[in-house]
């Protein structure tokens, strides 16, 4: 929540234990899935008081929320300037963001939230903007319109896809295959 | 669960009343969500006693077990014989499924319950095989190894990635697009 002039200045206590419980609440939710995540059990797990839970977080969407935002999309790679190997190793990157962290998980959740709550649709949609960022900045100058958006869903659909619904990650092959069949189209047309 | 040999005839009136509470509990999922899906919350939306629902369904996951598995993937387009248009047929059939029975609200609740609880990735992966096979019949004559689970993922991720995370189904010319840039390879080199 945005704070006003009236608030005291939040000191650096109560934010180390906020994130704390935050944190603890994503290592909740991919461990041991949203039905885990309530008040009191991340209470115990966290190692505070209920009382503390409830007054920072008083429902289980709020508490999602803010962990959510805290967490954000993960890491991106840097942009070397080659096409090709700029998008494997963007989608390389998503790919570790899920094995060290299981993050798609965490996504899981989400997405199952918002399918019949509009509520944490906001979170949602700044994860995804966040999470496709990379993606747009590298194809943007090359591709327009429905090609584009196609091509972003195409390769970040790949990673969430194999993840989510095939329960595992794909392999090298499949990302840099992915990978060929978007810029295919460039090929020739368009050179680089 | 299976049958043994003991047990009697299930009779036509135990499997309408099973079949009418499955398909209720898919409703309260795709409208209401996962938490609202308890025996006492179904009983009473479907108007059969809560002693009947446990009866036939000791717990939420035998109950989602059978009611996805009842469900189905949905209906599938039926290929004419051009590439294109039969990829494109697919794809708009797989929107048109998620815009009248919203079944990516229950595709999500899905893939979050399996992504931390193996019980039910069985299901999902029946559905997930079944939901691609007219795109592996399509695609299995033309495209091979890495490049052809690629375009599997490519395809079905864009409707999935665009109805799951960005919360709205893809446009004509998003699916037209997509199809394309995977087709783009099979250009020149392979003629059809």
């Amino acid at each position: 929540m945005a704070s006003t002039r009236d608030d005291p200045p939040v000191d650096a206590r109560v934010v180390r234990t906020r994130n704390d419980i935050l944190r603890t609440a994503v290592d909740v939710l991919t461990e041991e899935g949203l039905d885990a995540l309530t008040h009191p059990h991340l209470a115990q797990v966290a190692g505070y008081s209920r009382a503390t839970l409830y007054n920072h977080w008083p429902s289980r969407n709020a508490l999602l929320r803010d962990a959510f935002l805290l967490r954000g999309s993960g890491d991106h790679s840097a942009p070397t300037g080659d096409l090709r190997t700029d998008l494997i190793a963007e989608l390389t990157k998503f790919r570790s963001e899920m094995e060290q962290y299981r993050i798609h998980r965490a996504l899981a959740v989400l997405v199952a939230l918002t399918a019949t709550d509009p509520e944490l649709a906001d979170v949602r949609d700044k994860l995804v903007a966040d999470g496709e960022r990379v993606l747009r900045q590298l194809l943007g100058p090359v591709l327009r319109g429905p090609e584009l958006e196609a091509a972003v869903l195409m390769l970040s659909g790949t990673i969430l896809n194999s993840a989510l619904f095939h329960g595992q990650l794909p392999s090298d092959g499949v990302i840099a295959a992915t990978v060929d069949l978007v810029l295919c189209s460039l090929k020739g047309s368009r050179p680089r």
